[in-house]
């Protein structure tokens, strides 16, 4: 008898918005490795808003292949060495989520060697964030630094590392009450600005009186619209994530349009730098030196929302879609 | 019996567009300088899209006095000086255009030294484009050149320095056909595209069918928004106009609103930056040197409309938001 385990496949192409209908939870043989592959028991994978892209068909520029009706869906994964040409029970990073066992070539897997205390942090999407505030924007002592999307897998990481990198006041933008009220107890944020709750350039004009210096988008749509309005002589604006396209019921994914007044990006010398991880190699291995200096000296936290169990897995999309997790939203085994 | 010369005044603050009754050409006594003035008899001045802000009302952020009803209009301007502190009938740009006679401050007139062929030159807009395109976007070789406003001030020269910097493939936006013809035939543009016929990113497609490196926008609007779909990975954006919003009967000449695909921008690893003079003091020094040499050897042209005489500047800031000009708008006196 054949061991089993479960996967997801995404069962049709939503119609706006994902729901748990959209996936499917499959029962399939175990994999068998072949030359060359490891056979991984996945015990982490990450649900990630750029998946609500890869369904939708809008797929141009993006370095990931799009996902078609029957396809498994995948994503940054941890697990455990089960079979094959690397050292059984050790950890490995790869790109095969979404499955109980994975089956990656060995060259696609990262061992993980310790640099992070905790394995599961090497899911954290802290990397962009990172490159975008130390290579585009400069965070500079003294700057205030306005992140939209503070609460999502990036937002939350971006906050604390502009605080690390110098920043003297950090603001943040989210949908609830309750991640405002997270973000500033929990993350070290000094003020939030709320959608959904009265003109976010008012917002703004209270939670950053003398204007602000960078920002960290995330999100794109009126919050990037406001943080322009808001924003100070000679400002920078660095662009890494684009949720209100990938969250939206009216767009597949690949757009995210926000109007931009761009008299004031002259007249205020603005610059705004659109994020690609490809542009700088060297970012991903600095990174990742400081977060696990930083997560042992206690400097940083890496929160997530975690989905226990593959049962929950159809809805896990949907669910972060809806804005119901707070930081990463990891799949636990 | 005083000598009297003419000058123009706004009248009133426009409701929308302004018209020639907005402006008042006055008949009044030739000022007499005061200590430290010099008397200069206008020869020429500007006509120039940011006076509709001036006198707009929306002037936060611009580093010119706004204008009210009653003042006298202003702007670059040359002329002879004929009585002062400085030598009897070199010629001076100083800053008070909109009058035959002027008493500018010793201190604020710039003597013409030669460095340009033509003293007239001296009121082409070049400087922005020259400082944004070796500045913010830095042309290389081989690199296709969008310019949005191809026909305007700045435009009109910086299509061509985008040329003489490198660039293999020039491109231009315009509102008119007969415009287009001039930019390719006069300027050396390879290609147009043109507003209002038909979808401009199918234009672009056609006229850069390998995509966009460099956009010098001095429009904004469905211009920008279509460049940025037509950018390449890594393209270079630099904002030196906003005539969208100064142009439009809608606003007053402050604001000037782009809808920008933040996804297309941060995927493609894009840059947009807002040009402002006074963070690069220099350029101009830089540029007058490049458009002296330039001129001599006849590798660039200035190309102006000239306004002929003083009964005719009420109607022309009309004109030029009309688009009844091509390159700069002169008046000649």
């Amino acid at each position: 008898m054949t061991a089993t385990h479960r996967l997801v496949r995404l069962a049709r192409r939503p119609d706006g918005l994902p729901t748990p209908d959209d996936f499917t939870l499959v029962q399939a043989p175990v994999p068998r490795p072949e030359a060359g592959q490891v056979l991984v028991r996945n015990t982490h994978f990450l649900v990630f808003p750029g998946l609500r892209t890869l369904i939708g068909g809008e797929t141009r520029d993006v370095p990931l292949p799009p996902l078609h009706p029957g396809d498994t869906l995948f994503g940054p994964a941890i697990g455990e060495v089960v079979d094959g040409p690397l050292e059984k029970g050790r950890l490995v990073l790869h790109i095969q989520g979404w499955r109980e066992y994975a089956t990656p070539a060995a060259t696609e897997c990262r061992l993980l060697d310790g640099t992070l205390p905790d394995p599961v942090a090497h899911l954290a999407q802290g990397s962009a964030a990172y490159g975008a505030l130390t290579r585009l924007v400069e965070v500079r002592q003294g700057d205030t630094v306005f992140v939209t999307g503070a609460a999502g897998a990036v937002g939350t990481m971006a906050g604390q590392i502009a605080r690390l990198l110098g920043a003297t006041r950090v603001i943040g933008g989210t949908g609830s009450p309750q991640k405002a009220q997270r973000l500033e107890r929990e993350l070290g944020y000094d003020a939030t600005v709320l959608r959904g709750a009265g003109r976010l350039g008012r917002q703004l004009a209270q939670a950053a009186p003398d204007g602000i210096d960078v920002v960290l988008d995330t999100v794109g749509g009126e919050l990037l619209t406001a943080a322009v309005h808001a924003a100070k002589r000679g400002a920078r604006i660095a662009l890494v994530g684009a949720l209100d396209g990938q969250l939206s019921p009216d767009r597949a994914g690949g757009s995210a349009p926000a109007v931009l007044d761009t008299y004031r990006l002259l007249t205020r010398g603005i610059t705004i730098a659109g994020y690609n991880g490809m542009d700088h190699p060297d970012v991903e291995a600095e990174w990742e030196n400081c977060f696990g200096h930083w997560l042992r000296a206690g400097d940083i936290h890496f929160p997530y929302t975690p989905v226990l169990g593959m049962e929950r897995t159809p809805g896990a999309l949907p669910e972060l879609i809806a804005g119901r997790s707070f930081g990463a939203s990891i799949v636990e085994l």
